[in-house]
């Protein structure tokens, strides 16, 4: 995805040895043009799909964004898993603990039951892969839901860790939009 | 807004003495075609404000899906305030601290003094208004910067409690899509 690749290009800070920083447009400051280019490009990869995915998955916050726009382009609601339960969520939730390396930290998160069952068909999107901590939480709840994963969209993959491999060695379908294999002298290597 | 107030008539739960559960459609699973109709809703509030303002600001996390598919209708970026300090929003921050009524705790929200200036002119949108703690933090949060606060967009407000009163004599322009003046056998009371 060219557009998105020269965003990174022109607008992304690289902080050795491994932070890549979008929140100029993505998962701070949001350019919503951007987030719509985004939606029609996971609707173009996951088009065979189509029909099938009844619900986008994702977290807060940043996912959040980024999955509501991409809906439109599937017409299917969006849920996202909570950090923290509170009284609004109530009780009867999946949950399941996802390591956080940017805040180094564990962090619970939630989906409650009322919206996720054996008959629904989830893509689950998220702005970043690089552990795939976030991602293997996703799909430990939809495996909790008894719900069928038809794939993962994600915006940006850092391909130098080792998250991504790792989903698909074992059978899952990964579409990154830039995969960003290293970084050398600040810029990004495609 | 009928089409919302028919949402919140029809899924929206009440839980004694003031709670409105409204996360089957709007902060948890997420009803995109709704967040369009709310979307273009605003732009029509604040239709005399179209090309004014140049930047929505809201909260994470459930004001960013609205904030997301609202700034389509007016092209301009969303920026939303981060819970909690991490290493991609760096230091250089505007913060303020907010009371959730709903989390029963204060915490600290962030905004990148980057993204936000004396030259933005902001309207801040987020999903509820109760005691109008939230929407004083991001106020707060544009006052910093020097910006100017064109308006305030909220979906549902909580009539019965007292933010919306106090900040509209403080002068600000709050528009609210669906006002709940109170609960009676369980059912809201516009």
């Amino acid at each position: 995805m060219e557009y998105l690749k020269k965003c990174i290009e022109e607008n992304a800070t690289f902080i050795p040895p491994d932070v890549i920083k979008v929140d100029m447009f993505l998962n701070h400051m949001i350019d919503v043009d951007l987030l719509n280019k985004i939606g029609k490009e996971f609707c173009s990869r996951f088009s065979d799909k189509q029909g099938k995915i009844n619900k986008i998955l994702t977290i807060e916050a940043s996912g959040i964004g980024i999955a509501c726009v991409t809906a439109q382009y599937f017409s299917v609601p969006v849920l996202f898993a909570k950090k923290g339960q509170n009284k609004n969520v109530g009780a009867n939730t999946y949950s399941t603990s996802i390591f956080s390396f940017t805040k180094n930290k564990s962090f619970e998160v939630f989906v409650s039951k009322d919206y996720l069952g054996p008959e629904d068909h989830v893509l689950i999107i998220d702005d970043f892969l690089a552990n795939g901590e976030a991602v293997r939480g996703l799909i430990n709840i939809v495996e909790q839901a008894g719900a069928t994963l038809e794939g993962v969209g994600i915006v940006v993959e850092k391909g130098f860790q080792n998250g991504g491999a790792q989903l698909r060695s074992d059978g899952v379908r990964v579409e990154s939009l830039a995969i960003i294999k290293g970084i050398e002298n600040g810029r990004p290597i495609f």
